[in-house]
């Protein structure tokens, strides 16, 4: 493996003094760039996309060419792992995802199989070994899986939901049954995760999308408990560095602390939630990244200057911030107003 | 008027003693009673309704002959305002509400008229008083309104939104235009919600169901200071007695102290928040009220009475609690089980 030439990601995570706040953007390969939205005419559907290991590899470096950041995220979808376990993942346009055999039944539950990444989902690993390879050096690169419990949600309700009524009735009324799918989840994003480690990733994230649905206790036990549980069965280190694993729990503001005390690295932070608050809650325990409203992107570059002041003012001085923003960017946001709040980054936390 | 024979919930909203915790249900005239669809239907659709004052009174008192509540509220919508405005409320089955003429320029704001509740909806007021007298002094009746900047949402998107794309970006790039529109919105809510009380509600509740989506700045210049602005300007009694008012941020559990300090006298809780932790930020500046989550309704009454003594054992002793779901009942909620709910209260909480 080439020698990574910009480090600044891997030590905020760690908490280590950098030169200026690095800064990435959660779904940065996306819709918003004329040049993915090419790509992905080429491939076909969504999952073509992310099934062509060339053009995963591709859409994953097109952000950085047109843009100063210091991470890639592979490009891939949460729902891998239960299409590999079978319920036949597809995409309706402006619909979101959908499954063709939702998990209803006690039965649905006992048939499903943890996954082997290797066997199961040989085209992500294939995208992060070629990414890897062709970033060179250049930045690090972060893997990700969705949380147990997100991944539940799509799996029960077969698609988005609002209220997630019968991922909840499960949840209150067959608890056991519950934990027993969460427990397969969890045991496959692990191997999941560890093959992306074992194939280049040198960070990993797990998204929470829908932990912020949950009670505080139903948080706590059917969704942070598992996220813990991953935390402890990933690799620690590869090529000599430690593997970095950030949670993010969309709407999980409440309960930094606990997620905090998993033994993950850093915690990603919507809008919702103060940094500056946030750090003063987690000490020295955690680094954070975010946190900046995605739809301050669709403003003027003067509006958003100034929230990323504002947010760097915040979190003031000390170790461990990445800048992001505290969801994805949307298809709608202008290119070159993502590059106005890059830039912004940069002037304005450099030491 | 008759004299009030139930003061349980008025009481717990002044932080008073009472001989066990006062219960009332979000939504609770609502379509999973079987009695409120068969006088919907006899109504026609749900504006008809609202505008029909016998038989908006009728729905009111519906859960009252079923259940053993604390409180009536007022059966109306939260869009009533931008409706008197002119832009045309109409529901969609199964899409939830829509504006024939949404807000999207400098002209429509400035076209638009503070209402005149007296004159424009006369059909609200005229409910409130017969449902008082109806009442005749069985509970307290709630009147209410949605906040400025959740009827800004609505009135800006033409109908709910995920994102809020378009309200977020007048907040971004035109917040004078934004701020004018909340300012003629608080003003007319302060004039809806005194109507109210003049007509006969003797508690008043605004829903910011939309707060939560704000960042924690935005939150604060564009939802809370106009909610502020509203507990200002509302008439503090009332025959004699407080006018207890309360706001209820969904998601919006970061920002209690803040809410607190408005000069409200209590704060309604989603389920998100651990209602004791929320008890120790707020101290006894406020009461509380709430917060288990609606689908608990779902589960088997072991399930539901567990959750009820979790939430009290929580809340621990002392005064200011009011005891309701962290969001409004859904529809396919079995009326047996909300039953079991409400009787949970009384059998827990009685000291």
């Amino acid at each position: 493996m080439s020698e990574l030439k910009n480090d600044r990601f891997l030590k905020a995570l760690m908490r280590q003094p950098v030169d200026r706040a690095p800064v990435w953007m959660m779904r940065q390969a996306g819709r918003y760039l004329p040049e993915y939205r090419a790509t992905r005419s080429q491939a076909g559907d969504f999952m073509s996309l992310c099934k062509n290991t060339e053009l995963a590899c591709a859409v994953t470096l097109q952000p950085l060419e047109r843009y100063e950041l210091d991470a890639a995220i592979l490009f891939s979808d949460i729902l891998t792992i239960p299409d590999a376990m079978g319920l036949g993942l597809y995409f309706e346009e402006g619909e979101g995802p959908k499954f063709r055999k939702p998990v209803r039944t006690a039965s649905d539950i006992e048939q499903l199989q943890v996954i082997n990444t290797a066997s199961d989902l040989a085209y992500v690993t294939d995208a992060v070994t070629m990414i890897r390879r062709e970033l060179n050096g250049r930045v690090p690169l972060i893997g990700f899986s969705g949380s147990p419990w997100t991944l539940a949600t799509y799996m029960i309700e077969g698609q988005s939901s609002r209220d997630f009524a019968r991922a909840k009735t499960m949840l209150y009324t067959q608890p056991e049954l519950m934990h027993q799918l969460l427990d397969k989840l969890a045991l496959s994003v692990i191997d999941y995760l560890n093959a992306q480690i074992n194939g280049g990733a040198q960070v990993v994230q797990i998204f929470d999308t829908w932990g912020g649905a949950l009670s505080h206790a139903a948080y706590k036990e059917f969704s942070l408990a598992y996220m813990q549980k991953i935390v402890g069965g990933l690799i620690k280190q590869a090529d000599g560095r430690d593997v970095p694993v950030i949670l993010f729990t969309k709407g999980g503001g409440h309960w930094l602390e606990a997620m905090a005390d998993t033994g993950c690295h850093a915690l990603g932070l919507d809008w919702t939630v103060d940094i500056g608050s946030a750090k003063a809650r987690v000490g020295d325990k955690v680094a954070l990244q975010g946190n900046m409203d995605p739809a301050v992107l669709r403003a003027d570059p003067a509006t958003i200057e100034r929230e990323v002041q504002s947010i760097l003012n915040s979190f003031g001085s000390g170790a461990g911030h990445i800048f992001n923003l505290g969801h994805g960017i949307t298809p709608d946001i202008n290119p070159d107003h993502a590059k106005v709040f890059i830039d912004a980054v940069h002037k304005f936390s450099a030491k």
